[in-house]
C-alpha cells in the first residue's frame, strides 16, 4: 500500500545517498573538514560534482570565499571519525587534530586530502546556486587520486572500497543484490 | 598507495551513487522514464531536490516544457527494467509499455509514479542550471508517497527498501557495515 507523506517526513520517501568528507580551508591555509549528504556527479565532459552546504556551517563561507573544496570519500573503517566531523564544528578546533585523520597535500588545490579515504576529487568552485536552505556549489574537478587497492582494471570496485551510504543518518555500505 | 588519476578517469575516485526513475510527461500527458545516476536532496525546507539530465535525452525537453518530474526510487527487484529504460529511448515508444512498469497517479502533479518503485517524490522545476554537458534540474518536493511495507515508526529502512546504488552502471544494494 502507498502511504501518503506529510510535509516533514518527504524525504522518506528518497533513495539513500553517499556520504563525502568535504574538506576546504581559510584565507590563512587551516583546513577545515565537512561531513556532507548531499553529493552527486552533475557533468562527465568537463567533469563536475555538485555538494550542498547549510549557510550556517564553518566551511561554507571558506568554500565560497577560496573557491575550491575537495570531496573525500571515505570507508566503513573510519565510520566513527566521520560521523564526528558531522557533529562538531571547524569553528572549535581543527578536525584533523580532534578525530586524529591525516591530513595529505591535493595536487592542484590548496585543500588538504584525507588519507583514510579511499578516493579525492579536487574541485574548483565554477557556479553556486541558493536552493531553499542549502547552497548547491558546482565544482570542476581538476584532478583525482585513489587508493590503488580498490581499483580492478582500472575501473572502481565498490565492495572492496566500502563506501558509506546512508539516509536518516544510519550508515550502510554497500554489497552485490 | 595513491594512484594519480587521468583526466578520463577521474569518476574512479568518486563515491556511488543512487539510482532512480524519473517520470515526465510531454504536452499531451504521454508519459516517459528515465534511468538517472545524479540524483541528490539539497534543501530539507522547503524540500528540494536535483537531478541531472544530459540535453540529447528525450526526457530532457519534456521536464524543462512541462516543469515537472517525478523522482521513483527502484528496487532490485526490478533492476531489469530499470536498466532497460536506460538503454531505450522515448522518442521509439512509451516505456511503460516495453518494461510492463504499472503507472499510476500522482496526487499533485501530471506525471505518472511507477507502482513497482518503494517511493515518489513529486517535483515542480524551480531552476534549471547548465553544468557541462548536463541540466541540473532543481525541483521542489510538492507531494510525496511510499510504500508502507518500507516503513519503521515513519522512518525508511534501507534494508527493507532494497534501493539500487551504482558505480559505473554495475548494480549494488546496501547491508549494514
Amino acid at each position: 500500500m502507498k502511504k501518503i507523506l506529510p510535509r516533514d517526513r518527504l524525504s522518506q520517501a528518497g533513495p539513500p545517498s553517499p556520504v563525502v568528507l568535504a574538506t576546504c580551508v581559510d584565507r590563512d591555509g587551516n583546513p577545515n573538514i565537512i561531513t556532507l549528504g548531499m553529493f552527486m556527479n552533475v557533468s562527465i565532459d568537463p567533469p563536475m560534482v555538485c555538494i550542498g552546504v547549510a549557510p550556517e556551517r564553518y566551511s561554507h563561507d571558506l568554500i565560497k570565499e577560496q573557491g575550491e573544496f575537495a570531496v573525500n570519500v571515505p570507508t566503513t573503517e573510519i565510520i566513527d571519525e566521520m560521523h564526528r566531523c558531522g557533529i562538531t564544528s571547524g569553528r572549535d578546533g581543527d578536525k584533523f587534530v580532534s578525530t586524529g585523520l591525516t591530513p595529505i597535500p591535493a595536487q592542484r588545490i590548496r585543500s588538504p586530502l584525507i588519507k583514510e579515504c579511499y578516493g579525492h576529487l579536487e574541485c574548483r568552485v565554477v557556479q553556486a546556486h541558493i536552493c531553499g536552505d542549502h547552497t548547491l556549489f558546482v565544482g570542476e574537478v581538476v584532478a583525482a587520486s585513489v587508493d590503488e587497492e580498490v581499483l580492478e582494471n582500472g575501473r572502481l570496485v565498490l565492495t572492496k572500497a566500502k563506501p558509506v551510504i546512508q539516509k536518516n543518518w544510519s550508515y550502510h555500505t554497500v554489497k552485490l543484490p
